[in-house]
């Protein structure tokens, strides 16, 4: 497989080449190995210190990652030629807090005071999950990870507040104690999990009913659930904040960067 | 407190003098807090290669922190003063594999080629633990550790063989996760966790159900046990081993060192 070819090894350059290009608008997960994806929300300035405040207060689900300036759609941290208008194979536009369309390009909507925020996203760990030998269920069945609200409250931030969204994956407990220690040196893509075990200890009640586009994934005989804290939260916070607008990636199309994911590692 | 009287505050070494001179033969728990405490082994000079491979082959129960050479009752990296013979509080004498006594000095027992293994022992991370805020529940009332064997075969080395003992701990899983990432910053005391949750799963069919002189603990609504190798599996080893003579410590009446807790964090 070459770097130009839609695949594992097809480089961030590539990929974002052909996503600007419409070539390709499905999922991101998988593609570009080895190099980290982000969550992204785009809004105006006016809103963008208290969401910057929101990612400050909650960096689980919201480890910013870089963030732009107002009107220039570049993320030269993340990428030389980024493109945020381009760069991400489907955006979701949300007016007065309602999602109200899925875009493929946002050049059309662009404004002078947009501001972007580029969040971490649990893709890297789950590579070096993998890469440790742990099954991380929902890829090998070839399935989008889990997603659940739960009644984990985030800390509020001007309009932005709201439940924090979670992934869930299952382990053994032997796998769940090496999967902590994994994601723990990435505190940059959600870190380590915020609870394992009883669903509705954080108010999940039934974990066959994802939400957000995700997949349910089974639990084999002694496996536990295992769950952390998602870069959908955001979304979460900004339908309660009711923005005239905002757009953000839709969940699992991701903006795919230059930044590698072992260079997340703490340690 | 001054640091000649025994409690939390004393010295290592003004401990082991009152051991020495009999003036204290208690546990050794919550003495001398911040320096680490051993399980101890001495056996025969002909056993001693095959128990160093035993701990090799066993690092989460059995985490070799020093070793004598035959004959040498000191232990000069754990103390400069340390003499085996006299500075634990209470031994345990084993005679074709069965505990035969128990006594507070084995100068009458020593021999030329007794070799002695000092292992790491869970008070050393249990301190990190409560010095981050987490409670450990026996800690807390007073107790000593529950101690249980499981259905996790050890690897065999020669006549070494055994399932291992765990110690057990109850959190919530927040507190868990917490417990994880601290405890696997010291291997050299057992590091992280190797079972959480459903006990029968490693063998344990009741929890109240306590052995080798531990307390049982309650566990909280919404808390998880959460089990780690313990230092008293090598008991289990030994008395498999038929040994015509080894000697340990009592459980809970460890070797205190003069070596830092802090210094077992490997980050």
């Amino acid at each position: 497989m070459s770097s130009d070819t839609i695949g594992p090894l097809i480089s961030p350059a590539a990929l974002r080449g052909s996503i600007r290009s419409g070539e390709y608008s499905g999922l991101s997960g998988g593609l570009a190995r080895g190099f980290v994806q982000c969550n992204v929300v785009i809004l105006p300035e006016r809103y963008a210190a208290e969401f910057l405040a929101f990612c400050q207060l909650n960096p689980k689900p919201c480890p910013l990652l870089a963030m732009g300036t107002p009107g220039d759609p570049t993320l030269p941290t993340l990428g030389d030629d980024i493109d945020i208008r381009s760069d991400v194979s489907a955006y979701r536009v949300f007016e007065n807090g309602v999602p109200t369309e899925e875009v493929a390009d946002i050049a059309h909507l662009w404004r002078s005071d947009f501001v972007t925020f580029a969040l971490g996203c649990s893709f890297s760990f789950e590579e070096a999950l993998e890469d440790a030998g742990l099954d991380v269920r929902h890829n090998s069945l070839g399935l989008t990870n889990p997603m659940f609200t739960t009644n984990i409250e985030t800390v509020a931030a001007g309009p932005f507040r709201g439940e924090m969204v979670v992934t869930m994956r299952p382990f053994t407990p032997a796998g769940a104690i090496r999967a902590i220690q994994i994601t723990s040196r990435y505190p940059g893509v959600h870190g380590a999990p915020v609870h394992f075990g009883d669903p509705a200890a954080i108010g999940i009640t039934d974990l066959t009913e994802v939400e957000f586009g995700g997949d349910a994934v089974p639990i084999h005989d002694g496996e536990v659930p295992v769950f952390w804290a998602c870069g959908v939260t955001p979304q979460v916070a900004l339908a309660n904040a009711n923005l005239p607008i905002c757009i953000t990636h839709k969940p699992a199309h991701m903006l795919v960067t230059d930044k590698r994911n072992a260079e997340l590692a703490i340690l």
